[in-house]
C-alpha cells in the first residue's frame, strides 16, 4: 500500500487536523469528527447536516460553508459515523428552524442518522431527512437495501443549501430535497480498485485489461466487468442506463466526477464524450461540474450524474456558494 | 495502460473539446491549442500568457480567467508548444499594453517562448518574460539547464494576474513576477510513476516499497529513492531543502499540491505535517492551497511550495480570481 499517511488508524483525525489548519473559515471538532462553519448561519434558518464514511473527499467536509452544508460528520474510512456524533453535529448547527439530514442510502448511514434524529427530537430539535438513492447501476448492493446514494448528493447539497440560505422552512427544504432526488440519476465505472488504509491491500482485483461498469463508491461490485474500452464507449455505457431510467430531455445539470486517481485531462475528455451523447438525446446541459467531487480514495475511474433542472433548480444552483470544494458568486 | 481516452494521439484535442463544452466563459482554439477568456480584458491592460506541455492540469488552461491568465498554450503531453502557437496566443490577447510570458524553466519552453516573443515584437507587440525556476530538488535536470519550474508557477500566475488586472504597466508586472520567483521554492516526491499516453507504459519503475524524493513533474529523476516512509518523515524531507535554500521566516503563502492520483484525504494529512514543521521553523502560513493544482498525469505523490509574502503579495493573492481551477472573491 502506497499512501501519504502515518499509521492507518490515525488517517481520519490527522487529515481533519490538516483541514482545520488549511481552513480557518471552518471549525473542526477533532473529538467528534464534525466540521461546521466557524461563523454559524443566522438564527431562524434551517440548517443542513450531511455525513457518512470518509474517503469520498471533498464530500462532505469540503462542502461546509455559506450556501451549502452547516455541518459534516466524518465516519472512519467507508464507515458510518455513530448516531451520537450525528446528534452532536445536529445540535451544534440548529438555529431554531430545524435541521435537514442528507443521507446517502447505505444501511449504516440510514440507521445511524435515523437514531440521531430521534435523539435530537428528544431534545426539541425538529429534524427532516432525505435519503439519496441515485445510482442506477444495481438495485441492491453490498451495504444497501435499494439503490446506492452517489454523485447526486453533491448537487443536492448545493441546491438545498441555497434554499435554506434563502430562509425556506424545514418542510419546504425537505420537499425540495426529495424533488432533487427524484429528478437525478448517476452511474459510475472503475479502472482500478481503491485501497482502504486499515485493510492495506486493494478492495478487489481488477486485471490490467479490464474495467468494472456500475461500480460503487466503496468498491462495491457493479453490473459487470469487461475489457477496457475507448472513452466514447465507456461514456455510452454510463449515459444509457441513466437515460433508460429517467426522461431527462430538456435542461439539466450534469456532473462528470472523478473517483480520486483520474487526472483532469481524462475527466475533461470524458466530459466531451458524455456531453455529446446527452445533447444527441435531447438533454440540454444548462450547468456542469467536471472534477473530483465524490471520490473513492485512490480509485481510478469516473461517474456521470444527470439532474433534470427547471428554472427553480437552476436559480438555486447559481446562488452564491463558498466552501473549500465548491465556490462561486460569493 | 489504463486511461479514460480514445486514441493516445487524440488525447489533447479531445480533452480541449471537453474544456470548451464545460466552460463557456473560455474560448478554445482547437487548431492552435490555445485557451483564452471568452470576454477579453479591457484595452490598455497588460495581458498574461503561459503554457507548456499538457498533463499538468489544471495548470495552465484551468487558470485562464479574470484575475489570472489571459491565455494558455497547451503543448502535447509533456511537450513544449511551438513558437507559432505561443505567438498566436500572444497576439490574440494583447490589448496594446504588452504581454507577459510566464515560462517554466524547461529548455524547450524557454526557447519556444523566446522565439515567440521575437515574432510578436516584429509585429509591434511588446513582450516581457519571467522564467520560473523554483524547484530546489536538483540543479540541472533531464530537460533543464538550471532549476526546474514547478509549483510556484501557480502562485505566480495568480499574483501577477491580479497586478495586471489592476492596470500596472509591463515593466512593473515583469518586476513583480521576478520578485515572486525570487521568493518562492518548491520540492516534490512521488509514490508512483506517471504514464504518458503515447508511451503506453510508466515513465519509470518504482518498486512497491520505494518512493522518489525530489521528483520532477514529468517524472524526471529526483535526489534519491528510499523506502516508503511515514507522512511526517516525507514532510520533513520536502520542507528542509526548501528552508535550507531560502530564509522563509515570516508570513508566507504555502501550497500542498497533489501530483494527480493522490486523494484529498492524504493531501490534507500531508498539509498538517508540513504546516507543523513550517510553523516550528518560524514560517507564518498566511494563506494556503491544498489540492491538485500542478499535476503530473496519473502520478501519485505531492509537492510543497513556500512563497515568502509581504503585504503587497498577500493583497494581490486575495484579489478576486475567477477561473476553473482557482476562484474566490469575485
Amino acid at each position: 500500500m502506497k499512501k501519504l499517511i502515518n499509521a492507518p488508524e490515525d488517517v481520519l483525525v490527522e487529515s481533519l487536523k490538516g483541514v482545520a489548519l488549511a481552513h480557518p473559515e471552518l471549525s473542526v471538532d477533532l473529538e467528534n469528527h464534525v466540521i461546521t462553519r466557524a461563523t454559524p448561519k443566522t438564527q431562524g434558518k434551517v440548517a443542513i447536516v450531511s455525513g457518512g464514511g470518509s474517503g469520498h473527499e471533498p464530500l462532505h467536509g469540503g462542502f461546509v460553508g455559506t450556501g451549502m452544508l452547516d455541518a459534516a460528520v466524518a465516519g472512519e474510512v467507508f464507515t458510518s459515523p455513530t448516531p451520537d456524533r450525528v446528534q452532536v453535529a445536529t445540535k451544534a448547527v440548529d438555529r431554531g428552524a430545524g435541521v435537514l439530514h442528507i443521507v446517502k442510502n447505505y444501511t449504516g448511514d440510514v440507521l445511524n442518522f435515523e437514531m440521531a434524529a430521534e435523539l435530537a427530537s428528544m431534545e426539541g430539535i425538529e429534524v427532516g431527512s432525505v435519503t439519496v438513492d441515485d445510482d442506477v447501476a444495481v438495485q441492491d448492493s453490498l451495504y444497501t437495501a435499494g439503490r446506492r446514494g452517489v454523485g447526486l448528493t453533491v448537487l443536492l447539497e448545493k441546491i438545498v443549501g441555497a434554499a435554506a440560505e434563502e430562509g425556506r422552512d424545514l418542510a419546504a427544504v425537505v420537499e425540495l430535497a426529495k424533488k432533487v432526488n427524484g429528478q437525478g440519476r448517476s452511474m459510475g465505472m472503475a479502472l482500478t480498485s481503491c485501497t482502504v488504509p486499515a485493510a492495506g491491500k486493494p478492495t478487489f482485483d481488477l486485471p490490467d485489461d479490464q474495467m468494472e461498469i456500475g461500480i460503487g463508491i466503496h468498491g462495491e461490485p457493479g453490473r459487470h466487468r469487461e475489457p477496457l474500452a475507448p472513452a466514447s464507449e465507456i461514456a455510452r455505457q454510463l449515459v444509457e442506463p441513466i437515460l433508460g431510467d429517467i426522461d431527462a430531455a430538456g435542461p439539466a445539470i450534469v456532473m462528470l466526477n472523478g473517483m480520486g486517481a483520474t487526472p483532469l485531462i481524462e475527466l475533461y475528455l470524458m466530459y466531451g464524450e458524455v456531453a455529446a451523447i446527452l445533447e444527441k438525446s435531447g438533454v440540454q446541459i444548462a450547468r456542469n461540474l467536471v472534477g473530483n467531487y465524490i471520490t473513492s480514495l485512490d480509485m481510478a475511474g469516473c461517474s456521470v450524474t444527470v439532474l433534470k433542472a427547471d428554472d427553480e433548480l437552476l436559480r438555486l444552483w447559481d446562488a452564491p456558494v463558498n466552501t473549500p470544494g465548491l465556490r462561486w458568486g460569493a
